[in-house]
């Protein structure tokens, strides 16, 4: 017995392309065994990648499978471990795990706890395993498990008493606040508590709205951490197993990204996958002077590079002069291509053309709305005429109660503050000044009263509670699903309460028709908070 | 013995609103009561209404379940078979029925059988029962099912084999086309098969994207069909029960609907639903002269009543004096509020104001997409100043392929034919035309070739194959779930093939910020299509 190395592949799929996939983990394994690996692990599901939903269910799925597992047959000499799609004759469909060697498959491992809450919809495509699958390789006894299946106490007792030396999981777990290192703690706690080592592989990369963080790490059963990979990045990593020791040794760490850092990360790894993987040219965004514009400029910008990115202004009549001083010098500080369109004359056609059907009617939201609308339909058409994708730039606390314009500034492919709520969009810009010696955002869009200048005078506050207090009781609304009564009962005022919830209610209607946003939270719009638009559910308990 | 009655409670809940609905299930009960009947039975989570999604997992709900128990026991003198959510002390929630007489509940039914495919997420929020639920009244033997159970051959001939004479069957069965017939068959068959008379309640009303169009019915275990409920109506329907005939006697029964008058009519109730339910005091759309608007026009004038439709002719250079005189005339026969706004002021100050950005690049679509986003800003600020609703008039031919403009023609908050091919839009247009002497669709919106008028002398199958051809591919791709290859194979041209696939795959974005509207096929984007956006799966095998 001698000791060995094994290779984690922090993978970053591209969803449902099986052929450039399994190329990618060919070329992999060939480099890990060019530093000497003996094992490579990739994530769940590393084939297809995760999620690929309704693509499991096309016809060929099975056809393309083969291919791939005769692609991955040319590796020799190392073993791999590997996520795929397991359709089995009697037609059932498993998320499954291989052990492939020079070309055989030594086993494969079909998970056993499947998850069909929140953001997983695992049910509706898998069946469940009941097996373990283990092999001895090296004189170290292996076991398999695929994501879910870790956190699920019965399924990792069974392996631990089967002897298992090591454990090797496969994930693809999506990423929220403070996950990476809530992972980690609580799988060191489980290793030392059923005296199994575990190599825990995560997916990488951005899809759609979900992010997956990698974050990758080595436990021993003795509760020492061998290796924590860095977030967000796309690499392998190795970790040497001491046969003297019987421990997998330390090996150089990334350290814990601090809550920020954290965030503002997966925000630019999340935008920079959906341009380039959608294979747009740049962005384009609309510049305010405010702080989201100026956050998402600043993502953007980090994301893919000031030369990709376009940024206009658009002011009116109630756009103040330090809007406009800011954004051009936020365009300036951060080197982007910068325009100024004048949207006055749009808007007075606008009216023109509707004063006949308003007649009398008193100015309300809907002129406000039309300035938005205005907006909406320049950057759509600099988006069309130049191929660049339009960022939307509302946050999460606005997109909760309706503060925006649908068509207006809701208008874009992907919606990089969508899951942030504006106290966070604050520290986060604040984190992103801490960056560069010269602060990228000017301090006066930071600490300036929010306003939409959508008429005289405006601030957000006319409108809503104040930012802290509102997202206090948003956060408890839809992140702990609260009721009215409930949130009224921790002090906060009973009219605002009300208020907040019948907006989040009635609201629907505009997020549903949102663009796509980067989950960062425990509760996101759209895929994993599923409510009905029309909605008889009332408030008043 | 006597001979019994039976009330089928066809009922249209308000998606959440179990107070409301309670009370309804209350009067209906009450109701049934006054004309002798002895028992009443109402469609799956009658309280909380079908499919109430996310709202099942908010903490209140069993306090709010535990209220409507209070309620329905005030009901007397009849035994009531209804759904509710069922949430046990262990932490567990089902999907259930309770037969309940005098206030006592006599039974509880755990549905067995959880869809989690096509529309449905039950594993979401629900646990599998196991056991059955039988109970004599009045000297019978009844049995309790509950949707998904009664396609399980298995389980209903464990009913079947306990001796049961008639199984209640509990449905929320989203409509499809054919889908009433294909029930009412099958389900015939498998009465006869297993020895079982069946009472089928169905759901009936539209919510959100989902249409449930009640077409309940009895059948006799001898085959015989005692009851045929019409589709698409709220009522109460009954049935007596022969003890010397040992059967359910024939009482007057709905025809089957012909294919265009069923998706018709779906399409009515589902708009009617959809405005009632969400409050709008009517709706506005933009009447381009073409089928899509023509024939949205007539759903929406059937639906609510002309004095709550509002149309706006929106002409530009390129529409054609046809075009206007046409939609002039169908307003007229319909009856509805119209005006014509002139657009062309408007998209000249968006290319002025465009002009430096765009430099020398040649026109495009761009501008064509101008047009439409001016439309749909100026439909959007009709609807904010007075409240009415937009409808959007796009097809699924168009939407597949993305035919359509984001933020322009896109606009709205349902979308009436988003599930119903531009063939089919014909037939439609053509079926309205029957029932009235005069056709309130003009001959020559029929006949003429569609265009979207969007440039000089355009027609759409400047862009895209004809609409035979195109239906016939898309349905291929979507609804069968066929390859490339394989439609090529068909006989279709391989070029036209591949660059319609194409346009479905890279179309997804859009679809993703369309509005809602009503499925009438077997599958209907998003709920039931679940593509990722990004998106790698090529098209090529």
């Amino acid at each position: 017995m001698k000791n060995f190395k094994i290779a984690l592949a922090q993978f970053s799929p591209h969803i449902g392309n099986i052929d450039a996939n399994t190329q990618k983990m060919v070329e992999q394994a060939n480099l890990a065994k060019q530093q000497q690996a003996d094992l490579i692990i990739f994530p769940e599901l590393s084939t297809i990648g995760y999620p690929a939903e309704d693509l499991l269910i096309r016809p060929n799925l099975s056809k393309r499978t083969q291919k791939a597992f005769a692609q991955l047959s040319e590796v020799k000499d190392i073993v791999m471990v590997f996520g795929f799609v397991h359709q089995t004759e009697d037609g059932y469909r498993y998320n499954s795990a291989a052990v492939m060697k020079d070309g055989q498959v030594l086993g494969i491992y079909n998970k056993h706890n499947l998850p069909n809450y929140g953001v997983f919809d695992e049910k509706r495509y898998f069946q469940e395993g009941h097996q373990h699958l283990i092999f001895e390789y090296l004189g170290h006894k292996f076991g398999v498990l695929i994501c879910e299946d870790v956190w699920s106490l019965n399924t990792v007792k069974q392996l631990s008493q089967l002897n298992v030396e090591t454990a090797l999981v496969l994930n693809a777990s999506p990423y929220e606040v403070g996950k990476p290192q809530h992972r980690i703690q609580t799988l060191n706690e489980l290793a030392k508590q059923l005296n199994l080592n575990l190599v825990y592989v995560n997916q990488v990369g951005g899809q759609d709205d979900l992010i997956f963080d990698g974050s990758s790490f080595v436990t021993n059963k003795n509760g020492e951490i061998a290796l924590q990979a860095p977030s967000f990045q796309e690499s392998i990593y190795f970790v040497e197993y001491d046969v003297e020791q019987k421990e997998f040794k330390k090996t150089e760490s990334a350290p814990a990204l601090e809550t920020f850092a954290e965030i503002y990360q997966a925000l630019v790894m999340a935008t920079r996958d959906y341009v380039q993987r959608s294979g747009f040219p740049g962005v384009i965004l609309g510049l305010s002077g405010g702080i989201d514009s100026a956050l998402t400029l600043a993502i953007a910008v980090d994301a893919i590079g000031a030369d990709k990115v376009q940024a206009v202004m658009m002011p009116y009549t109630y756009t103040s002069q330090m809007s406009v001083e800011d954004a051009t010098e936020q365009a300036r500080r951060m080197g982007v291509t910068f325009g100024i369109a004048e949207i006055h004359p749009i808007v007075n056609s606008f009216m023109q053309t509707l004063y006949p059907f308003f007649g009398n009617t008193p100015a309300d939201a809907t002129e406000e709305n039309l300035q938005a609308r205005t907006r909406g339909t320049l950057l759509m058409g600099l988006s069309n005429k130049f191929g660049n994708l339009v960022l939307s730039t509302g946050n999460k606390s606005e997109i909760s109660v309706g503060y925006c314009t649908l068509y207006g500034d809701m208008v874009g492919g992907f919606s990089v503050l969508k899951d942030v709520y504006k106290t966070i969009v604050f520290e986060l810009a604040k984190y992103r000044n801490t960056l560069s010696e010269t602060p990228v955002i000017p301090e006066r869009v930071i600490s300036r009263p929010p306003s939409a200048e959508l008429r005289p005078d405006q601030t957000d506050q006319d409108s809503l509670p104040a930012y802290d207090v509102l997202d206090a009781i948003l956060y408890a609304y839809i992140e702990e699903d609260q009721s009215q009564a409930d949130i009224i009962a921790r002090g906060f005022d009973a009219e605002v309460v009300e208020k907040v919830i019948r907006l989040v209610d009635r609201n629907e209607y505009k997020r549903r028709q949102g663009a796509i946003g980067p989950r960062i939270s425990s509760r996101a719009f759209s895929r994993e908070r599923r409510y009905p638009i029309v909605n008889g559910w009332t408030t008043n308990d």
